[in-house]
């Protein structure tokens, strides 16, 4: 008698972008012909530069001749791409040695594996509001209680607030936990930790031997020098910390699937040496793995390129020349907003003490746009909605314009 | 304190074909020059045909032109590449729903992570000898005790043995378990299940409110149209049984990665109504996997177009001609053999008793022939090796000749 993984049952409703589809698809129903601007999902939009079309054609060229054709890859990734790797995070001022890097089909899928490496009954410390991977991949694996809808928390996790008071990036926590995900530059709140803040959890972690996940996706977006591109940037990280990055935001490989995590051999749990999570990730790879796409793998050698890095960086510029337009218009239309200076996504403040969905559903039906509500994000987020820097110029110059047209205020 | 998943402690010993590629580098560096014959590992080696590569080419072309360019897919799988499967399996006689269908980046993620959407205490069968990845994933997740290393099994699995006697395929187990996993056609054994001994397993399952997680990764093999090509050729299996498969083998896509599992919408545990495996994998994929590659899925679409079909058929022509070559040069060679009839996998017995690994260092000493040792899939594995199809044609037949002349069976 086959028994279903319980845990999945406490996942709290449904995913958060399918309920904006839902809604979105309401109105259009409701509305034939109208046109929404989509501002709600972190979705690239601008097509690849030419050096990284190059590469992909010329794998799939190899692909089809006896001489050059290949089959299943090393688990870890293609020697090439991760001694790129390597180059560019020397280029940081960071050295990773290119056999600490695991080459992945995305960030995702690594942010929700990585759980399974840790015994269920550790302790998770999740920042608030946070990508909702690192909860949920975390509750169906049964280190969480049920979830109280009234407080929007699960029990068993420690809640990490970021708030306008702490510039949306948290202190580490007072009690002891063993498990901590942080984010930076932040989805959604577009905070970018400092050198000490980032100092400040390192620490921590060395003193409680806990583990730091840290999710750099969007480290691209930092134009910011001062501000660190990886937790490699800080002394005492190689002991404490897992980091994971992706193509997708860097390079718009959102849909062509590619990514990485470094786990540092230095890296040690309390009941583990250096070397046995390192070790544990290269078998949980070759297990439940079998290589990203080699298409994909030389794809990413492209972008590492020293064009592919300059075309990629461009459209990255081009995206936070978005985002620098929907922060000074809806400033000017009257927002509190936060972010969008060293990342894609702008975090707004919901007037009037409004809640997230309210203002999602306002935004709606007064100016057609779609924008992510915060409280998708975790309780932390209520108050507040996440406005995506990724599209075409037009469609966020419209849906600015549209903001700054449609939207009224109700009075008081 | 961050603790460790104390359950990879139990895997024993390191993977299969690392160790296989330890003992070939030992040879190599022992005998420089040498040049060795490698018919282990199961890696396609023909190229990609004309009709695929065009599928692939234009997806990458239409990646780099802002109107036709796309960012995240359905996490799912692209709509037109689930009903290009529905159509495949219709083809078949079998109806199966396009949202059945759940995209992956190949057999082998989807076969270890299956096992995450049931309870922790759920009794797992596993056909012996099998694929690794079904014993590991089962094991790292906590369904099992240790390895008992003179009995070659873990405490807790139930072992169905796969013996001369019942033809490489077990009979459904006496006592009760809740998850069986069966791989027809099988790897290592090459032995294919008839539809009177899958409907006896389907029979059990229904009866036990057992699962049946069923890998047809090499389906594609099967040239007697009297075998079944899935497990949903059999009448109940809807009720009771998930399918995993590949376009690895059947296409050539081992580096290119793409699969699918078919979750039946009907499919119930214990402990759940009709429909909620169905979305319970489906939250399962959403949340820990971000879709497959689109330029993959693209490849995936152009393989099951008429032309697509047509040319990755005449590919498994190819390697099950070397099937045949292996089979018969073996036979010749005074071995017994089974299988490489309808799977790319012909199992030879061990002769005058030696052991798995025996065998394996004699081929690689007398004859420079690379195999797999069958004990590395199971102890019902032992006395046997796997000799793999996939390979160039003059490869395959100098490995064979190198056999027939310089195999010398020891004087008992």
């Amino acid at each position: 008698m086959a028994i279903i993984n319980n845990n999945y049952r406490k996942l709290s409703a449904g995913y958060l972008f399918p309920e904006i589809a839902r809604r979105a698809k309401t109105y259009q129903d409701a509305h034939p012909g109208s046109m929404l601007h989509k501002l709600g999902i972190g979705n690239t939009t601008e097509p690849l530069p030419e050096s990284i079309l190059a590469g992909l054609h010329e794998k799939v060229d190899r692909l089809g001749k006896a001489d050059t054709y290949t089959g299943y890859g090393d688990e870890q990734g293609d020697t090439p791409l991760r001694e790129a790797l390597a180059a560019y995070y020397k280029d940081m001022g960071i050295d990773i040695s290119p056999d600490e890097f695991f080459v992945s089909d995305g960030a995702k899928a690594d942010a929700a594996n990585i759980q399974s490496l840790f015994d269920e009954n550790n302790v998770v410390a999740i920042q608030d509001p946070a990508y909702p991977v690192y909860v949920d991949s975390n509750v169906v694996s049964g280190r969480t209680g049920r979830f109280d809808k009234n407080q929007g928390k699960y029990g068993g996790f420690v809640y990490l607030a970021g708030t306008e008071e702490n510039g949306f990036f948290p202190t580490p926590p007072e009690g002891k936990v063993d498990l901590i995900y942080l984010c930076s530059p932040n989805n959604p709140t577009g905070a970018v930790a400092t050198h000490e803040q980032l100092q400040a959890f390192v620490d921590y972690a060395r003193n409680h031997k806990a583990v730091i996940i840290f999710d750099a996706a969007y480290a691209e977006y930092i134009s910011d020098d001062s501000l660190p591109k990886s937790i490699f940037a800080i002394p005492g990280a190689r002991e404490c910390a897992i980091e994971i990055n992706s193509f997708s935001k860097f390079a718009g490989f959102t849909g062509v699937r590619l990514g990485w995590t470094i786990v540092p051999k230095q890296l040690s749990a309390e009941d583990s040496k250096p070397g046995e999570l390192h070790a544990m990730w290269f078998r949980r790879q070759v297990t439940f793995f079998n290589g990203a796409s080699n298409i994909a793998q030389a794809g990413g050698l492209a972008v590492l390129s020293k064009q592919g890095l300059a075309q990629s960086r461009a459209i990255i510029q081009y995206y936070m020349e978005n985002a620098r337009i929907i922060r000074e218009g809806l400033q000017s239309a009257g927002l509190t907003v936060y972010g969008g200076d060293n990342a894609p996504y702008v975090w707004v403040k919901t007037p009037q003490g409004m809640n997230s969905w309210e203002f999602f559903d306002q935004l709606l039906n007064q100016c057609q746009v779609i924008v992510t509500p915060g409280s998708g994000f975790g309780s932390a987020g209520e108050h507040y909605i996440r406005v995506s820097a990724f599209g075409h110029r037009d469609n966020i110059q419209a849906a600015v314009q549209s903001i700054q047209n449609n939207l009224v205020f109700s009075k008081e």
